[in-house]
């Protein structure tokens, strides 16, 4: 029999196919064509001696007088700088400018380098380098929401091979965020509690979807996971936004988030996903109820006309016997 | 300067990236190899002959004795009849039996033909079909909502070349739904009016978007289109859900969304697809403020993790070019 389960998150029913339901190792994916391991690219415009090909530097770091990352403005951005927030009405419609902050973290010098061949002090500046970009924006005003992503694989909507991750601030809280925000506040005026904190806490008792506990984060398929391999990362702490995350939790995440994306790609094969940082809008002060979270999205399947039709989603991997393989992946 | 629009529907807000928007003749696809046009395939489950490889018919439409239609039982069903709608509580969660229908329409007998080859009477009682099984679907009160969609197309999920549409009734109100009638709820309460009613006396007004205008039936791309070419179909009649269509009404459907399929098919060079028509959640009555609609979704780029992260969408093609485009393409 499927079964559907609910997001406690979203509030999205998932459907578990059980009966069509696919063995952890049946979504290994196909060998890519391993590329060539080489340091610098000659038309690339991350790569080191091309600064000039990508826009005006927003900060790098250094090592030895050379730079390690660089946040660049996105070349192609989706919002800019210039503009205001004004709302026009076009009859009965609501436009504006497309305000905002769109950057790309270059993360490393290395041309082909991804973030599991990396070390865990690179790692770790790339979240420092996260976090200082997303305190930046929230001084400005006018954002009102901040999101954190990174792209890998060409089924993931990469279009770049340079390791880089994208930060956007934007002018508006996307509708997305604000049911979410929405559900996670019913939950606490219900139940006096942060979802994302009981979530947690029944998750690491039961330990059955648990992959990856270390000191300050846990990584875990949801309950009723979108999709195949979906994780979360959920910082222990309470915390609504990734700015209030200190320099401990810091080193921990890069731990946590490297481990769990070595296991995928020794597990799966290096697969295609994308991750993203969610927190709470900029200026909702009252944030006993949000949570920050890191979401991981593996791109083994594709969503057809059943989830754009229904806005529900077909899971055929049972979340814990997911868990349990990328537990059981020695990396 | 790129325009945020809002979804007026969805209340998504749409980046409609006007700097690297490109034309309308940018987005036509890559020639795909032909298929050979021949009416049965030896292990299609779907083809005349092998009507015993799929599972116990529900009804048929035929013609001199043989079969034009087919409804069948989806063989890998996401919801089955059996079980019941009883949530079970696991701890924190929420979960039930995946109860309710997931059938198969077989449009055709011919094994690869597609919409667009079929004569206006086939396509008419394709959509008779889909009316059929709404109105015997709703009859079981444990249903709470049905949805009907198509997907064309590999990236759009297909895993079966005969031609087929796919009808679910489900035993719940998806959220994603659930949003989307409490948004045109308020709308009703603020302005006394349909939403949808209001988007298509705009859109039939301007123009701008539109696409095709037939004697019941409005296609126009949405002033916030969530991806290129996405496109609306609405019926000018106000009515909560497609059980209502009456003969006269599903005729014209059949002519304006062939025509539209048409157009994409030799304006874009035979595009994936996913199709989806969306009624109001089967119980609720009071439907002054909820319209049904149909919505195609071309598959022509991919969500990254900027759709993933924030829930907002990049859209690359300007509506009104790309309706333009849409209604200057002969057929």
């Amino acid at each position: 029999m499927p079964e559907l389960r609910q997001n406690i998150i979203t509030r999205d029913w998932v459907v578990i196919a059980r009966e069509r339901a696919l063995r952890p190792d049946q979504f290994v994916c196909a060998a890519q064509p391993e590329l060539k391991k080489h340091d610098v690219e000659k038309n690339c415009p991350f790569c080191p001696g091309n600064e000039a090909m990508a826009e005006e530097e927003i900060f790098r770091m250094e090592e030895k007088n050379r730079w390690t990352l660089r946040l660049v403005p996105n070349k192609f951005p989706a919002v800019t700088p210039a503009g205001n927030v004004e709302r026009n009405m076009n009859g009965i419609y609501r436009s504006m400018d497309a305000f905002g902050y769109h950057d790309v973290l270059i993360e490393h010098r290395k041309h082909n380098y991804t973030l599991i061949d990396m070390s865990h002090a690179e790692m770790n500046s790339i979240l420092d380098a996260y976090r200082r970009r997303y305190r930046m924006l929230k001084k400005d005003k006018r954002i009102e929401s901040i999101i954190i992503f990174r792209n890998h694989g060409k089924s993931a909507g990469t279009s770049l091979v340079h390791p880089h991750s994208q930060i956007v601030g934007m002018p508006v809280v996307p509708h997305q965020l604000r049911i979410r925000t929405d559900i996670a506040r019913s939950y606490f005026d219900d139940n006096g509690q942060c979802v994302f904190c009981k979530t947690l806490q029944e998750e690491l008792s039961s330990g059955e979807r648990l992959v990856l506990e270390t000191k300050h984060f846990a990584a875990f398929i949801p309950y009723a996971a979108l999709s195949a391999f979906h994780l979360w990362i959920f910082p222990k702490r309470h915390m609504a936004s990734f700015g209030e995350v200190d320099k401990d939790e810091l080193d921990d995440l890069a731990l946590n988030l490297q481990t769990v994306l070595k296991k995928l790609h020794k597990g799966l094969n290096n697969p295609d996903y994308n991750y993203t940082i969610r927190s709470i809008p900029v200026h909702e002060y009252n944030s006993e109820y949000f949570h920050w979270y890191l979401s991981i999205i593996p791109r083994l399947t594709t969503a057809a006309g059943f989830e754009l039709g229904s806005g529900m989603f077909i899971n055929t991997a049972i979340p814990e016997d997911s868990a349990k393989f990328l537990r059981e992946v020695e990396i």
